[in-house]
C-alpha cells in the first residue's frame, strides 16, 4: 500500500457558524487531509503542536492510523485560529490567528517518511514547502496548496515551487489571483505553463474544474442542505484526491477523475459537522454509497 | 414534429462589454429562445414590435422558419434595452429600459398557435403570463421564467402561475429570493411544493441544478475562455431546453437530463457574439460536437 506523505498545520480551532459554535477543537490543514486520506491510504504526518495540545487529539489521530512520527512537540502554545462564517458559508472571516510555535515550523521529515512518493504541501509558505521536497527522495506525485497570502507576499517563491509540483490545488479567487486572468480557463493555461501537470481549482459549492495538458474535467459539488461548517473542506477534498490516488497502480485520466470525486465526497462530509467529527462517524459504505449518488446526480 | 410556442419580447438592445459594443441589435427573450429551440423544434413566437423595428431582422427571423403569425406590429417605438457588462459577466447593470409598446403587452395567441403543446412563457409580469396560459388548449408542457422584479412586485401572482406551470426556470438569486432560503436545496424544495414538477437553477458560469420530485441532477457550465456577451444565456439555454424536449417523443429522466445539456450548449454559443450572431453561424453539427466535448469533460 502507497503512502502519503503530507506536511502541513495542526491547529486548535474556534469557530463560529449560523449553525453553532466550537472552541479549541481539532484543526488545521494536515489534520483533516490525514484523517481524509486515511480513508484510502497509509499517512505520515509532518507537524508541530504546542505543549497545550490535548492528548486526546493526537491519541485519536494514532487510533486512526495515522503515522504521527513526523509530530514534533515544542515548548510554547499551539496554533490557534479562530474565525467566523455568516450565512454566505463560502468566506471565513479570521478573527485571530496565532501562529504560536508554527510560526517557526522548519519540518524535518523523519528517515521512515522520506520514501513516500506521494506527497501533500499543505498551505504553508511555500519556501518551506520547497525545503520539504528537498528532504524527501524518490518522490512519485507531488501536490501542494496555497492562499492569496502567498501569492501576494511570496509570489516569486511560489512560481519557483510550482516548476516541482505536479498537482496544484487552489481555489478559483487564488488562481484568479496568481494568474492575473478573471477566466479560469485562462487562469489554468497560465498555471499548466509555470510547471505543473494538473491544476486543480476549487470552486466550493459550486464544484472543481481540473486540468492537464490532455484532458479537462467539470465537476459539480455534491450539495448538502445544510453546511455546519465548511473549514477544512479544500484540505479534505485534498485528502481524498491524494488518498484514492495512492490506492491506485497507475495515475491516467480516468484514476485522476474519479480522485477528484472522492475528493469532493470526502469534503461533503467534512462540512456536515464542525472539526473532523463527521469524517470520523463515516465508514468506506457511507463513502462509496455518496460516491454512487454523485454519479447518478451528474450522468447524463 | 412537434412545436414550441414562446411568448416574450422581440428588443433592440444595445450592450457594451470589455469586448465590445453594439446599438440596437436584435435581443428580446422570445428572440433568444426561437432563434436556439429552431434547431430541434418548429417555433411559434408571441411578440410585439414597434414602426421602428427594422424590417431585416423580422426577414431574417422568417427565414429560419420561425412562425411570426403572433407578433404583433404596434404603432410606436419597439422595447428598447441599454445595459453594460463590467469584467464579471455575470450581471448586467441595465443603463435603460425603454418598454414603450411593450408596456402594454397583452398577447393574443393566434388561433394557428392554439393547440402548441410545448409552451415557454418567457419573462414578463405573471398575470400576462397566466393571461397566456388561458388562452391555449391541450398543453402538454408548459415552462416559464421570471425576474426579481416580478418576484419583488408580483410575488402572489407568480406563486398563483407557478401552480399551473410544469417547469420553472430561473437564476440562483432568484431561487434564492422567491423561497427565502439561502441553501439552494431548501429553495428547490419550496419550489418543487408550489406546484412545478422540474425547477431548473441557473448559476450561469457555474452551470445548472435541476430537482424534480423523483431526481436531482447537477450539470457544469460549459467554459469559455472568452464570453463576448452574456445576454440572452437563460432565453438561449430555455430555447435549447424545451426545443430538444419537443423533439422526442418522450418526456423521461433521461431526456430531461440531455434536454439541459442541450441547453447549456446553445447557451455557450450564445455568449462568444453580440444579440443572436452565433447561433446564426452554426450548425447542428457544431451543437453536436460540442455536447460530445462536454460529455468528455464531464463524465467518470
Amino acid at each position: 500500500m502507497n503512502s502519503v506523505l503530507t506536511v502541513g498545520s495542526i491547529a486548535l480551532d474556534s469557530v463560529q457558524t449560523p449553525f453553532g459554535k466550537v472552541e479549541g477543537v481539532l484543526g488545521g490543514s494536515a489534520t483533516y487531509f490525514a484523517v481524509s486520506a486515511k480513508f484510502f491510504a497509509k499517512v505520515n504526518l509532518v507537524s508541530v503542536i504546542g505543549t497545550d495540545f490535548p492528548k486526546r487529539y493526537m491519541n485519536m489521530l494514532k487510533r486512526l492510523g495515522i503515522n504521527l512520527d513526523g509530530v514534533e512537540q515544542k515548548n510554547g502554545r499551539s496554533f490557534r485560529w479562530k474565525a467566523r462564517y455568516d450565512y454566505d458559508l463560502n468566506s471565513a472571516e479570521t478573527l485571530s490567528a496565532e501562529l504560536n510555535i508554527f510560526s517557526n515550523f522548519f519540518p524535518k521529515i523523519p528517515n521512515n517518511f522520506r520514501n513516500s512518493r506521494f506527497v501533500f504541501l499543505g498551505n504553508i509558505n511555500p519556501e518551506i514547502q520547497g525545503f520539504i521536497l528537498r528532504q524527501v527522495n524518490s518522490t512519485y506525485l507531488v501536490a501542494c496548496d496555497t492562499m492569496n497570502h502567498w501569492i501576494e507576499k511570496q509570489r516569486n517563491q511560489l512560481m519557483h515551487l510550482l516548476k516541482k509540483v505536479d498537482i496544484f490545488m487552489l481555489n478559483d479567487s487564488e488562481a484568479r489571483e496568481l494568474s492575473e486572468e478573471t477566466n479560469l480557463l485562462k487562469a489554468a493555461k497560465f498555471l499548466l505553463l509555470a510547471g505543473p501537470k494538473l491544476i486543480i481549482i476549487k470552486k466550493g459549492e459550486h464544484g472543481v474544474l481540473s486540468f492537464s495538458k490532455n484532458f479537462s474535467f467539470y465537476t459539480s459539488a455534491y450539495l448538502l442542505e445544510r453546511i455546519n461548517d465548511p473549514t477544512g473542506a479544500g484540505d479534505t477534498f485534498a485528502g481524498g484526491f491524494m488518498g484514492y490516488l495512492a490506492s491506485k497502480d497507475r495515475i491516467n485520466e480516468i484514476n485522476i477523475k474519479k480522485a477528484v470525486v472522492y475528493g469532493s465526497i470526502m469534503a461533503s462530509f467534512a462540512v456536515e459537522d464542525f472539526s473532523v467529527n463527521r469524517l470520523l462517524e463515516i465508514g468506506r459504505r457511507d463513502i462509496e454509497k455518496r460516491y454512487r449518488a454523485f454519479r447518478r446526480l451528474t450522468k447524463f
